[in-house]
């Protein structure tokens, strides 16, 4: 007798984490499709347990849990190295026990899809490995919604994760990725701990040609929502700020 | 006595279009903080005015509309030349003339998010240069989607749009792409019309090396939303197939 293995839901979150917002109704925030099968969901894969607790009780204001939120199971991904996005190895079998053994898991991010510019790729992978089904449920990633909104171009981006801290480097990167973006037409994408999003903001607005647009997307689907694009050489004339406690994305394309 | 401008809202699509799927709840696709927008806009951007009302009266079915659908103002994007992601030209501001006259105003696209490996760009840009408020309201995008479902690296990441359609011409951008994944660990991410779905899976299991990833994701979002992350050499020894009428997303990555 064979057991028909589990399904590995990729769980988007709000992108309101952390914000005096995150107490809004999710279901203003992510698809009830997508809500219906959280609340189902007895296995959890997660950054931080105490956040998906935070997580299914605001899943539970829309969607009663199928088992009380105790007895649900939350297990924290192996945290990687300080500097590195995934862990160098991890035991896959056991985190992805549940789903072998035919129950259904899912695996949430603290803001936005998993596995996008967030940890959890190589449970993923490690999944497929498994010949597990893979289903990423709808929602919003903010590298999409800041392209959408920057009105550079979207039939061609690169999302980049971090540049460099080191300023001599970082700002290698920054010309190195302007003239790709001019040679591919390419726009190219990125995000910072929001304490250095001031620094990393002067660094493009001084490093990029005056023709280069810049766009600079704050607070992506809250209330404060922001997004501002320029020419460099306006963002220099006009000089903007961006909170230091706010996710931001980053983009530009070189004209 | 001036007028408060009005916001260009960037209103995310479902990723059913065109399939069986499409009379699916809209709720289930979309959250319900877009939904109501939706219901509340008077004035439409769109790349079909016929599928923006079949947009408008799925949102009708969840969230009364706040004028009847034949009063709300539809106005069709300058179509781009074939072959070309964008219009050379178009008129802005009598596109924007809502808006700049304090009206709200959506841009819808066909599926998933506008402006993203969608048209739309040139409004959002030509939006900014009016100084309108462009707010970005959560849906999924195919794109980010198959980043996340695929395992591959999600940290960084590069949408290609459309590779060429010329069988040689295609090949060589695919072993180009392949070594520039190599070169910055970075996911390849490309689409094609549904019916070249197939030309475009043999051309990228022929020409791709052995150990290379290549994930496809069909009918993200859907029921049948399956995604197959392999290497090169498994898909050779277990060829798959791809629909010829659902979308899909293909991604690759280099080891």
């Amino acid at each position: 007798m064979t057991t028909t293995p589990g399904v590995l839901y990729l769980m988007p979150n709000a992108l309101d984490f952390g914000t005096a917002e995150a107490a809004a109704d999710l279901a203003d925030r992510l698809p009830m499709g997508a809500l219906r099968i959280a609340a189902r969901l007895e296995h959890w894969l997660c950054e931080n347990p105490k956040t998906t607790r935070a997580f299914l009780k605001r899943v539970e204001a829309v969607c009663p849990l199928s088992l009380p939120l105790q007895q649900i199971s939350i297990v924290e991904l192996p945290r990687p190295p300080k500097g590195r996005p995934e862990p160098a190895t991890f035991d896959a079998c056991q985190l992805l026990a549940p789903a072998l053994a035919g129950g259904d898991l899912g695996l949430l991010s603290e803001a936005g899809l998993p596995a996008v510019a967030d940890p959890g790729a190589l449970v993923v992978a490690a999944a497929h490995a498994a010949r597990l089904r893979v289903v990423a449920l709808p929602g919003a990633s903010s590298i999409s919604l800041a392209v959408a909104a920057s009105g550079l171009n979207g039939q061609s981006f690169a999302f980049l994760g971090y540049l460099p801290i080191e300023a001599d480097a970082r700002n290698a990167r920054i010309r190195e990725l302007e003239a790709l973006s001019r040679r591919e037409r390419q726009t190219q994408v990125t995000i910072e701990t929001p304490y250095r999003n001031a620094t990393l903001l002067a660094a493009l607005v001084a490093q990029l040609q005056p023709t280069t647009m810049l766009s600079v997307s704050v607070g992506l689907t809250l209330a404060s929502e922001t997004t501002r694009s320029d020419p460099v050489a306006r963002w220099r004339s006009q000089p903007g700020s961006v909170p230091a406690d706010v996710p931001a994305v980053f983009s530009f394309f070189a004209r």
